[in-house]
């Protein structure tokens, strides 16, 4: 519970100051410039009063209970006063001061020793190296934070982990009159954590948005555990920095490679329902379109305009973000046509010209909002001189007031008309500069209302071997290393993933025995984990159609690769099929990702492969077949047949399982796996897996 | 000349009005809130006043000269007034009323006759359904417009074909305190055009950056000849919408299919040099950075920051936009070093932390500046409260007052500092409010930089054998049909551009004697009009090793095609080589489009091709080449070889010419030609070339 935090009753300011330009004084100012609700206890062993307040020369002198510090004091203090404060029973303390992990080894034990003295009596650290929290709440109103945008009520929360960006964040509302609810920025995360506060945004019956500011996430399951609770009441919007390599590297510290974390940071919001930003506007944007209107329950829009270029542009954008144009019910288009002017263009957009007054333009909104295939609207008004437009504004209003489906407009206009946009702000409907922006916000809200429709997925499970699997992968324990692949075969076996007909052989006179197994033509392959890739060492020998062949590659091969003593795979040479592959890996604390891409040049070249976190619903497998870019391939391009969709995706949930139901599988390829046309399946063609510990 | 339209000396309203919500009485307020700097006539039959000016019943009763007139009278009396005019001796007429070609046949016969009319009498028409101009000029000061965004003088001059659209960028400027030069909105461009009106803007020395908005280009040649003469000396941003199918559609007409119209607008600004945005906000946000700063010399940038989190952006944005970080030279890092606080991060970006001051800041810029490493500057600036961000922001001033580098700027700030932004500002530096935007418009500038650094391009002329080229193709003329291949091959042959060696042949006693002039093993193919997609219709045998497999193919194809009594080519059959597509089209008035893509799936599912507008200079070609996003592959991807570039770009130029020197070749694609490796050429396996007239 971060209640002491964000609603505390009192706060002492350990480094209070009269130096107008110290962090100290600054938080003071702040809380008394918001008319917090609760005393302020300045502490300062120097001065006998800070501004017209009594200074206490500690904590402990103060005669009341105290439920939150902040400390602006030089960091080899904070221990020191730490030690007072967990006496008092102080409840958090917020550790403005820096010099500590982020300086290097030295600091870190500081850290670490501040958290401890913090536990030790029950009290909880939030920084070091933070800028603070605020809350709104008339009833609380604390700014405990060294920040300058004034803040007013709002119900949009925000947590930054960059306090230059959170202020950015927050500017902007500021600048466009908006207010927000919460803000924290929460430096080093030594003890209070952003998924805590995530958690307790998601728990705030005021908050209706939640924006989320992160640089390298510090638990990525729990914040999967508390995201994939919180979007399904209600809506968390991300920015994820330092996505260019150049970008990590300005991130003070990361473990990992980029596309790792990039990778696992998009699988956790696409599985926990967050919406992904790629710009602080992108999201505030957003945010602003969610603090007032319903959640869309389809991706059919109608553009409203009175005058005609800014509505192709807003055309352009909804389909270019994936929204489709609703197609008018013909009542519609008849009460429009009644409605409009005789020059108004009756279709999707609809353009009520520039002349249309209350009447047509809010007539005509109000009929569209009635049309079942309407699924949300975007308006595009310019103040035309000639009409009444405050008229015009009113009814909008009036109309965004009683509507359930969300609206959002584009207004062009000067101060002169400051009313309209008043008028039609108060009627929640979000008012944007240009039509792009309209259309980009509609879409989030839509991406977001499709996450919700889907929020029961089904999660299919198959009946497989699990025993059998285990027994399998226990004789292989503790080797760290590439499982032989008829081990990995049958493993595949036991999970019912077909795996084409395979015998593994040492030497030449098996051969005839695996070849009459398996029948020609046939494929030869090494098998050494020494040996990784196979093809390019010449280790792979195809469509071999007789003994002759099969001997002659054999000995081939068995002399390029005696020093490494290989054992060989003979198997089925796959004529047909399309080549996909999937893979699943492990992560520590999370479910494993699953992968899947199309094989040769679309995954070498063009890193078309799709990744989600485990367990895949079905509709999870589809969206990865049907997200990557060569799926027109899939679909049988150039009058070619299409292949086993049902399969794959079954496939793709089988391996999910594999992978789930063993943490010690540290990686799995299916590379390739053939996919047949609809209705014959799939098979895997090769495949690796290595399992640790 | 559009002198008279932009500087008129005197302007008569044609339907100036008491009404103030009519367009005459708005038009003429407008004149006057601006203090137009002539004489104004309203002109109204049945009122003795407007305003308190005289009016005259007919523009035939001023007593002076008239240059413009605006008028706003119902459409069927235009021509009417428009004799008058012309008698007058009035230079242009700005015609807003609607009614003409946009309305149907009726409407456009209407716009046909005013443009007669004024022609008789050497008058020119703007519009008609036009908005009007502007004129920030002090010395002319015009609005002859109805819209409402008040005007003030800066060097941004803007022209858009949709009012709505133009209104939003004049706001936009507006809004931040940006003035405009110009201002036009052309509705049918019945007479004066929008090429036109971007060539006088190019002209005018006060105008530093142009701003286009385009639906549909009406006169691409002529768009291509101005645009390229005047991005020489200034830059030319364009934004051209209805780029969605759903978008041409709501685009009033058009011709052609979208892919068409995007291509031709996209070549078109690729050749000319104009930088195309995508939404109007990021065409604004370079417009700003353009109208005022230098264009970078390089791409290598430099970001400097007193707060973490918003630089990551600024680098994550930069570098997706195609910049580099600039690598401070040795001596710079040691000055910064000397100069920044012990916690700061001199790198890039430049962490000058939050409390650095004036010397910090500015001290760190002026070094950034000296550094001949560096092309461009992007500074992050929170305005923190325990610094004297006033004497930051001065010193930040002065230093851009005098850069010859470009400076950008993100400023977090509120009312309180507004001085800030200001001396910024004044300093002719950029101020944004976000990293994303800073980073945007420096990359615009880059783009343009890079051009015009290019500007000399390298247009090789090969010697080829025109006179024989020409024979051949009057040979073929008047058949409008596809060319049989071994003629093209001839063709191609006469241009320097080698195809593999083929002999065509009628009947099947030919085939040995093919056979033996090009050696095994050989492809067979049907040649006929009549087969287009040889492959998939089964007209296509590769890898014939001997003459029993020649003949074999040869018989089953000529059962198969029997009907249409075809040709055969029998060539070499090509073993090695990469697939790559490369082709022609001829344009309506303008030079052919030139194409290139790697074969197969990238071109048919990925749609991976580029395309330019002849002719080709040799970095054009090499651009074409690395443009395509299967690029790697050429270059050599998995230890393969890497393909002879050098050749591509030979037959690119090559096939170009021979484009440019016949327009009656409608099409032409060589696909595939097989590029060899580095050192070995490339050759064209299958070509298809038509011809018209």
């Amino acid at each position: 519970m971060l209640d002491a935090l964000f609603k505390p009753r009192s706060v002492a300011i350990i480094g209070a100051s009269n130096n107008p330009l110290s962090i100290g004084h600054i938080v003071m100012q702040n809380l008394l410039d918001h008319n917090f609700k609760g005393p302020i206890y300045p502490i300062n062993p120097k001065s006998k009063f800070i501004k017209s307040f009594r200074a206490y020369t500690s904590v402990s002198e103060i005669p009341d209970e105290v439920d939150l510090v902040n400390i602006s004091i030089k960091n080899t203090l904070v221990p020191y006063v730490l030690e007072d404060c967990g006496k008092k029973g102080v409840k958090f303390a917020i550790v403005h001061t820096a010099g500590f992990k982020e300086v290097g080894e030295e600091g870190l034990q500081l850290e670490k020793q501040i958290v401890e003295i913090a536990h030790k009596y029950g009290m909880r650290i939030y920084g070091p190296n933070s800028q603070g929290i605020q809350n709104s709440d008339p009833s609380v109103s604390v700014y405990a934070n060294f920040t300058f945008v004034p803040m007013s009520p709002g119900n949009i929360s925000i947590v930054a982990q960059s306090g230059g960006v959170g202020e950015t964040l927050k500017l902007h509302l500021y600048r466009i009159g908006k207010g927000i609810r919460m803000y924290s920025s929460f430096g080093n995360e030594a003890d209070v954590s952003m998924n805590e506060i995530i958690d307790y945004y998601g728990q705030d019956e005021e908050t209706r948005v939640i924006m989320v500011h992160i640089e390298t996430m510090k638990d990525p399951e729990g914040f999967l555990e508390v995201a994939s609770r919180i979007t399904q009441k209600k809506p968390i919007l991300a920015l994820k920095t330092g996505k260019t390599s150049e970008g990590t590297k300005a991130v003070a510290s990361h473990t990992g490679s980029l596309i790792e974390q990039e990778t696992i940071a998009d699988v956790i919001f696409k599985k926990s329902g967050v919406l992904r930003f790629h710009s602080q506007e992108d999201m505030i944007d957003a945010a602003v379109a969610f603090s007032h209107q319903p959640v869309p329950k389809g991706d059919r829009v109608v553009i409203v305009t009175n005058t005609g270029g800014p509505a192709i542009i807003a055309v352009d954008e909804c389909i270019s973000a994936g929204l489709k144009l609703a197609k008018l019910s013909l009542k519609t288009i008849n009460t429009l046509k009644r409605l409009v002017f005789q020059e108004a263009i009756v279709s999707n957009p609809v353009d009520v010209v520039a002349t249309a007054g209350p009447e047509q333009y809010g007539g005509t909104v109000e009929a569209l909002l009635k049309d079942s295939n309407i699924d949300s609207l975007l308006l595009v008004f310019v103040t035309a001189p000639f009409v009444d437009c405050e008229g015009i504004a009113r009814k909008l209003g009036e109309l965004g007031r009683s509507s359930t489906k969300p609206v959002v407009c584009q207004v062009m206009t000067i101060e002169k008309w400051a009313e309209v946009i008043r008028l039609i702000r108060e009627g929640g409907i979000p008012v944007y500069d240009f039509a792009e922006t309209a259309a980009r916000a509609l879409s989030a809200m839509t991406r977001y209302g499709q996450f919700i429709q889907k929020m029961k997925p089904d999660f299919k499970k198959y009946r497989v071997e699990k025993k059998k699997a285990e027994d399998i992968i226990r004789g292989q324990k503790g080797k760290d290393k590439f499982l032989p692949q008829d081990v990995v075969f049958e493993l595949l076996q036991r999970y019912g993933i077909p795996a084409v007909k395979t015998v593994r052989i040492n030497k030449e006179e098996q051969l005839e025995k695996a070849a009459e197994k398996i029948g020609y033509p046939l494929a030869l392959k090494v098998d050494s984990e020494k040996v990784v890739h196979k093809s390019d060492a010449g280790g792979v020998a195809l469509d071999l159609k007789d003994k002759k062949e099969l001997i002659a590659s054999f000995r081939k091969m068995a002399r390029k690769f005696a020093q490494y003593k290989p054992s060989f795979i003979v198997q089925k040479y796959m004529v047909e099929g399309k080549e996909v592959i999937m893979g699943a890996k492990a992560n520590e604390g999370l479910q494993p990702t699953l992968m899947f891409g199309l094989g040769g040049v679309f995954v070498e070249i063009l890193k078309d492969v799709q990744f989600r976190l485990a367990p895949l619903s079905s509709e999870d497998a589809l969206e990865m077949i049907r997200s990557i870019k060569g799926y027109p391939i899939l679909e049988g391009a150039r009058g070619e047949k299409a292949v086993d969709t049902d399969k794959l995706i079954e496939i793709l949930i089988r391996l999910s399982q594999l992978a789930s139901d063993f943490p010690e599988i540290n990686e799995m390829d299916l590379n390739p796996v053939f996919a047949l046309e609809r209705g014959k399946g799939a098979v895997v063609v090769d495949a690796r897996l290595r399992i640790i510990r």
